[in-house]
C-alpha cells in the first residue's frame, strides 16, 4: 500500500496551481479500498508487482475523482473530516481537478487495455448511477430495484472493476474472474447500504461525513424506503418529502425506531455480504483471499452493530426488504 | 461524418434519464472541428476506416464532456445559441453528464491504446489550462506565456492529439507525425485567440455565446494584455480589475479602438496560422492536406476580418504582441 501512495504521488506531479490541490487531495487519506481490493486480489495468483500496484493506484485516483465531483453534486463542505476542495477552492476547481485525475488516471492504464475497459466501463456506471440518484430525488416512488441500480452504479461498480482488474493482471485463470468481479459486486452494494444506514445512525460517527446528508437532498436510500413501506410511518415521510422541506434524521427519530428501519436495512447489507462470501468459495485458501474475507467480515461487523436495535417484527411482503434479485451490471 | 454522428449516437446509448440528456447535448451541434481533424488527417495516408471513425467519434465526445464541465466553471447559461445542460439540468447533471461522456470516449478508445494514450494526456492538459486560467482571474500580472500555456492546455492540446491520433491510426510514416501534431498545436492556439478576441468584437457573432464572457468573469485574455501592456490604457484597465466589478466590452469600446488590440491579437493568431501551415509541407499533396490548409484558411479569414481595425502604429516591446516564444506540450 505504501508504493500505491507513492505512485499517486508520482502520478499526481504537475506544474502549480495544481499540484497544492493534488496534495491536499491526498493528504485527505481515505480508506484506501479500492486499491486494497485490487492488490489483494491481483495477489492471489501471480502477476508482475508493476502492474498491480499501477492498476491500484489508478483505481484510487479514479475514485478521488469521483468524489471530487460528488462533492460538487451534493454542495459537500466536508470530505474525509476536512473542508472539502469545492469548499476551499470552490466548484470549478473541484470539477477541473476531478477532471485532471481521471484523466491521469487513465493515462497510466493505457499499458492496461483490459483493465482499462473495465475501469472505463465502471466510470461510465458511476455516473449513471449517480445521474439517477439525482433524478429520483424527493420521489417516493422510487422502487428497490431503481436503489440497487443506483448504487450498483454509484458504488457497486468501481467496487466490481478493482477484484476483476486485479484478477486480469495476475496469472488467474479466465474462468474464475467473473467470480471475482461478483465478489467486488455484492460486497461493493452491502457497503453502500451500510454508508447509507450511517447517514441515519446518529452517533455511529466514524466517516467524516456530516449526517443527514442523504435526507437533507431529498435522496431515497433504503432506510427510509423502509418508511414508505410501513403504513404506520408512509403518511408523515409522504408529507415532508412533499414539502420538499430541509429533512433531518432526527424528525424522523420515532418512525426510524418504530419500524426498525436501520436494523432490516442493515440485514439487507448482511445477504449481499454473505453472497459475496459466497464467491470466494472457487479460490484457494491464500492469505489474500482470507484477507478478502475479513474485509467482508469488518463490513458484517457494521451491520451487526445497526442490527442490534432490532425492531419490531419484521412485515411479510415489504419490498425494500428485498431490494432487488440478483444485481445485474449492464 | 454522418458515419460519426451515427457512432457518437450508438455509443451514447443508454437508459433514462441520460437517454434524454445525452439526445439534448447532441442535438446541440457545433462545428465538428475535432472530429475533422481526425477524419482528415487519417485520410492523408490509407487505414482503417472503422478506427478513423471510432477516433473521431472520441474526440467530439471528449470535447463535448469539456464543454458541459467549462458550462459549470463559467456558470453559463447559453451553449450553441440554446440553453445549456446547466442551465436546463442544474449543475450537477452537466458534471454527471460530462463524466458520462469522458467515460464511454475512453472505453471506445480502448482498442486503439496509442490513440488513447495521447487523449487521456490531452484531458489532463485541458483540465490543467482551464485550472491555470481560473487561478488567473482578474490577476493583471499574467505573462504571455502563461497566457499561451493556458490555451495550448484548454484548446491547442486537444486539437494536437485529434491530429497525432488521425496520423497514428493510418499509415503514416511514425516520422511524420509530430509535423502534424504541430500543425494541430499551432491552429488550435490561433483559434484559441480567435476565439478569445472575438469575445471582445461586438457585431461579429457566430458562437451562439454571449458575448464579453472572458471580461465578465475577469478571464484576462490577449486583447486585454495588449490594454495592459498600452501606458494609455493600463491605469483605466488596472482599476477595473482592482473592482473586480462585472465587466462588459462596452466600458473598454474606446481603449480597444484607440489600442488596436483586437487588431495586434489577430495577428498573434495569424502567426501561428502560418507557422501550422508550414508544418504541412512535409505531406503530400492529397485531398485532405487540402482541406486541412483550407481550415487553416478559413481562421486566416476570420484575422483578417479582425485586422482591419488597424489602429495605432505598434510599439516596439509590447510583449503581448509575441505571446510566448515557441509554444511547448508538457
Amino acid at each position: 500500500m505504501a508504493l500505491v501512495e507513492k505512485r499517486m504521488r508520482e502520478i499526481l506531479r504537475c506544474p502549480p496551481p495544481l499540484q497544492a490541490i493534488a496534495e491536499y487531495i491526498l493528504s485527505l487519506g481515505g480508506k484506501r479500498i479500492r486499491p486494497l481490493l485490487v492488490l489483494l486480489c491481483s495477489g492471489i495468483y501471480p502477476g508482475s508487482q508493476a502492474a498491480r500496484i499501477d492498476i491500484a493506484a489508478a483505481a484510487e485516483l479514479i475514485h478521488t475523482a469521483s468524489l471530487l465531483h460528488d462533492d460538487v453534486v451534493d454542495a459537500a463542505s466536508l470530505r474525509r473530516g476536512r473542508p472539502s476542495v469545492n469548499r476551499r477552492w470552490g466548484n470549478s476547481t473541484s470539477v477541473l481537478a476531478g477532471d485532471f485525475l481521471f484523466a491521469r488516471a487513465f493515462s497510466l492504464l493505457c499499458t492496461y487495455p483490459q483493465a482499462l475497459d473495465a475501469m472505463a466501463e465502471a466510470v461510465a456506471a458511476m455516473s449513471e448511477g449517480e445521474l439517477l440518484q439525482l433524478h429520483s430525488h424527493f420521489n417516493p416512488d422510487i422502487t428497490p430495484e431503481t436503489y440497487v441500480r443506483s448504487i450498483i452504479g454509484k458504488t457497486a461498480s468501481l467496487l466490481a472493476a478493482c477484484c476483476q482488474c486485479g484478477g486480469l493482471v495476475s496469472a488467474m485463470p479466465a474462468a474464475k474472474i467473473p467470480a471475482l468481479r461478483d465478489f467486488g459486486l455484492h460486497l461493493g452494494i452491502a457497503y453502500q447500504i451500510i454508508d447509507d444506514i450511517s447517514d441515519y445512525a446518529l452517533g455511529h460517527d466514524e466517516s467524516g461525513k456530516p449526517r443527514g446528508n442523504d435526507l437533507k437532498h431529498g435522496i431515497i436510500t433504503l432506510p427510509l424506503m423502509h418508511l414508505l413501506a410501513n403504513p404506520r410511518s408512509r403518511g408523515r415521510v409522504l408529507e415532508l418529502l412533499r414539502q420538499k422541506r430541509q429533512l433531518a434524521p432526527e424528525m424522523l427519530a420515532g418512525e426510524l425506531r418504530e419500524t426498525g428501519a436501520l436494523a432490516k436495512s442493515a440485514r439487507a447489507a448482511s445477504r449481499y455480504i454473505q453472497q459475496a462470501l459466497g464467491k470466494l468459495a472457487v479460490f484457494p485458501d491464500t492469505q489474500q483471499v482470507r484477507a478478502l474475507k475479513n474485509l467482508a467480515a469488518w463490513l458484517q461487523e457494521k451491520c451487526d452493530r445497526f442490527s442490534q436495535d432490532s425492531g419490531p417484527p419484521q412485515h411479510p411482503g415489504q419490498p425494500a426488504e428485498h431490494p432487488g434479485a440478483q444485481p445485474r451490471l449492464r
